[in-house]
């Protein structure tokens, strides 16, 4: 089955050994590139890659080679001949043992310590080991006091938590786990594009991304002061953003930048919520574009939503233009307890529009009709922290009419929350046209300036839809309502942005020791531990790098490795 | 505990008895206004009526108003003495009695076949009957011929999805149930703004987005052709947009119509597809702003996505000012079988990136790394209609280096996707940068050249991340994939926008009679069956207009109408 008519496949087997993956490549390549070999595979033997190798048609059933396990190293050759392909797998020992001359070979130490005793002033610690290997690596270089840029993947996301507390604590950083690039202090991580220096600060839960949005922004003239990948996971509920939220708060400190673009895929609203609150009180504009997530406006403050990484780019690279920002408003905390939105909407969709466009800055939101991160009222009649009510809604309009004709509900509706002393804002639709109650702004003033000689800490927004051919009158209408007392708007953009300048910020909380901008301050010495080409290219670049000559606990026998760790922990606690 | 030390709380049971909620709205603003009444309270005894009568302090506990029902009218009175409240209740029965003279007031029909009798011309019904009526009598109108603006709603989605598919066979429209508004050859029916006539044709699962975009239209300058309603259910898996892409295919056909404006919240993902097919075959601008969807980009082809219902509005009226469009080149369907689009990413952000800008075009996607709609791949060694693939995800690099240092895996699955004959555009990312290959372009061009030469119906873009400065020499390497074939892009946008222009159209299917320009064009004689304000605005506005004296069969009496219906259906079937 596996020798075809012109040529035949042979495998050959290396029990429980550690390879680094950029020695396998280069295997494959040497025996591929053989006179007379037609194809040749070259895998750790996990079921994904014989899945693979058998798509090329390098996988024979033969009984070693069904019985290998994830830990053995697996190679296929298919040649011309018998002999072609015995004479290949022989050569194998010896191209495994060959070390590749990079120009960059010198006295390597065996030891992360090793070479923190030679890169004493080494800021950084980048690794790239096989995934079981690396949270011990990431973990030690943490507790020497460095930040870790952590290449690796198949980290578990438990070792992810527990590093990044870690490093939150001591005012370090963990980049990762799986970042795929970092640029610090002009020097690139991983994988790296060339961007000019400038005015723009990344901050990037997803690789390509950042190097999309780094190259567009290099396209466009502009340049990057740092770009600070995260590893996929950050924005995870779990994760809960920790090291965007570190990286946030150090851009909003670095002198140099002067935008902050946060690239990623949407996050579980309890950390979008935080992370919009980051970014409002960085007081820089900051672009975020996280892919899948609606855009709740264009603008919000500060901080402007993209709708793709080439728009964040081109948007960076325009608001850098700008001069750098005075300290934009935040809105002002008066201290006192009022600090909640009530929207009471007679029209579904702007109850929901305007749901979307806050549910970042208001969290948590409720509403009886609720959309996006919105959550669902217990109780339609009894608002809850920031709610929103679509007063349309069927529950409301059971043999009775629609808001809109009626106004009794609602009028009763801002009575009582215009007394519930916890509401700052309280906003309202005003929907002209035919069809519609014939003076909703004249019903509604009187309760409006009500509200308001009661509670000086109150706001009442009205958001009017109509046209000056309605027949209420529009200019009318907006002018009786301005004469309660009244803010009048006329888009949801308008309320959106009405209220998050009326409503006190969000409290953060400060966890942690704050990152010191030395860690990205050029140069950037680096000790790398893995992947040697990522060496090479540090040394490319021309920073200060060493490479550890890095070897697996028990060489890679994980049998051997359990049986180490077990007396490290006996050691230990005994 | 009803009466308190300054005031006592009266109620009365009207059991079983229909009113219309005008009258309803009018009695409670009657008592209401009473010398000595303080607060009353008019509504059908639904619980929910009873919690905000509650709430309002309306309510108390006799055991007769404890044991009402929904369809039992309980009118509440507070009042400062016993005897005015006792007077108020004694002027219900004339209240209710009393016809309000609107003016409009000359003979009326009692039934829909009256009014037809009456005005045969009529092309639409405009109902607004309590919920449990409203779908017979959308029914009758169907069988009558005439289209439908259905207001009611608590109308069941079984009779809503009967209703349309009814309507659509013969080439009528059900706008509704639960449709707040349309604007129909100038008429506005239910809540509706007044706007100009002009170029911007809406149609809207959604009742104040659609009257928010329309104001704004007219604020900008613009106006209106028509304005189509659909209900607020129109665009779910269940009903499956039929009346959307009815009121699609009317627009594109409309020459009054030059820009086309799709409002609704985010409909089921087949549903989000056939409207896009819809879009993109209408061959005019199309503006769509689904709430809360993530825009896919700003442009698509002749598809344009807004942020807002304000944006919505700019978008349309900056789009109308633009010459009439020619027609836009969409794709040739070339007869061939190559159909699919597969997408072989080494960047897991490209590869989110690409799937959410083609969700809406390519349907079903699928993907090992699935974002937005598309479904996760059962195998990610094959590909299934259309696939983007994230090569870099972890199954892919167990022991083995990223695809973005190591092309073996890509070029592999590029040679299989490139054999099957379905396939018609395969997209690559190639990265540049430090840490990456030396020459990514070089490898992939051998296998690209291969794969063109053999498939004339085949096309490969190239999507390059790369900036001037980088080791592998942007301009070489765009120059290298060129030559081999390729087409080159350097944004998600560039990508999908080659895609759309390349793969066939989606085959859209036809189903039912279209609608005739004539339903929307004015004059609209129109029946009116329901609240009486609705018919006042009508005439209003200019409108020829009738309004049925509707009373619901057997007065509204639940049980009687119960009995009615089941002698009927005896009758039917025996």
């Amino acid at each position: 089955m596996a020798d075809t008519a012109d040529s035949v496949l042979r495998t050959s087997l290396r029990a429980g050994s550690y390879h680094d993956s950029v020695v396998l490549m280069r295997l494959q390549r040497a025996l591929a590139a053989r006179e007379g070999v037609l194809d040749a595979g070259v895998v750790m033997a996990t079921p994904a890659n014989r899945e693979i190798l058998a798509a090329s048609g390098l996988l024979d059933g033969s009984p070693d080679v069904t019985a290998a396990s994830a830990g053995d190293l697996l190679i296929a050759v298919r040649a011309e001949s018998d002999e072609i392909a015995a004479e290949a797998l022989a050569q194998v020992d010896a191209l495994l043992s060959a070390r590749v001359a990079s120009g960059n070979v010198g006295y390597r130490p065996k030891s992360l310590d090793g070479a923190i005793r030679q890169l004493p002033d080494a800021r950084w610690v980048a690794i790239s080991v096989p995934g079981r290997f690396a949270a011990q690596v990431a973990d030690q270089a943490l507790e020497r006091g460095k930040n870790v840029f952590l290449y690796s993947d198949n980290v578990s996301l438990a070792d992810e938590v527990a590093l990044k507390r870690k490093a939150r604590e001591r005012g370090l950083l963990v980049l990762g786990p799986d970042c795929g690039t970092a640029i610090l202090g002009g020097v690139g991580l991983g994988f790296a594009n060339r961007v000019r220096r400038g005015a723009v600060g990344l901050v990037a839960a997803s690789g390509t991304g950042l190097q999309a949005v780094a190259a567009r922004v290099h396209a466009l003239g502009g340049g990057l002061s740092q770009a600070i990948g995260l590893g996929g996971r950050d924005l995870s509920a779990e994760v809960g953003g920790i090291t965007a939220l570190q990286a946030l708060d150090l851009l909003a400190r670095d002198p140099e930048t002067r935008v902050i673009v946060l690239l990623g895929k949407p996050p579980e609203s309890a950390v979008a919520a935080k992370l919009f609150a980051a970014a409002r009180a960085a007081q820089k504009p900051v672009v975020v574009n996280l892919l899948g997530l609606a855009q709740p406006a264009r603008v919000l403050g500060n901080v402007h939503f993209a709708v793709s990484l080439a728009e964040a780019a081109r948007l960076a690279v325009g608001l850098s233009h700008l001069p750098p920002s005075r300290s934009l408003a935040l809105a002002r905390d008066d201290g006192g307890a009022a600090s909640y939105f009530r929207g009471l909407f007679s029209g579904g969709t702007l109850a929901y529009e305007t749901q979307l466009a806050l549910d970042l800055a208001l969290d948590p939101l409720w509403s009886n009709a609720p959309v996006g991160a919105a959550r669902t009222l217990a109780d339609p009649l009894t608002s809850c922290e920031h709610t929103v009510l679509d007063l349309g809604a069927d529950e409301f309009t059971v043999g009775r009419l629609h808001p809109m004709i009626d106004p009794d509900l609602r009028l009763r509706r801002l009575r009582s929350e215009a007394a519930d002393s916890q509401v700052r804002l309280i906003a309202l639709d005003v929907v002209l046209g035919d069809g519609a109650h014939a003076d909703p702004a004249g019903v509604l003033a009187l309760e409006i300036e009500h509200a308001l000689a009661l509670r000086s800490d109150l706001a009442i927004a009205a958001f009017v839809v109509g046209t000056d051919a309605d027949p209420q009158n529009l200019a009318e209408q907006i002018a009786t309502l301005e004469r309660a007392g009244a803010h009048v708007v006329q888009t949801t953009e308008e309320l959106a942005s009405f209220a998050i300048e009326t409503l006190p910020p969000p409290l953060r909380s400060e966890e942690g020791r704050p990152v010191s901008l030395d860690a990205v301050a050029p140069p950037l010495p680096t000790i790398n531990v893995g992947i040697e080409t990522f060496f090479d290219s540090l040394i490319e670049q021309g920073a200060r790098a060493l490479q550890v000559d890095w070897r697996p606990p028990a060489g890679g026998n994980e049998h051997l490795a359990g049986l180490l760790a077990r007396l490290r922990a006996n050691r230990s606690t005994g």
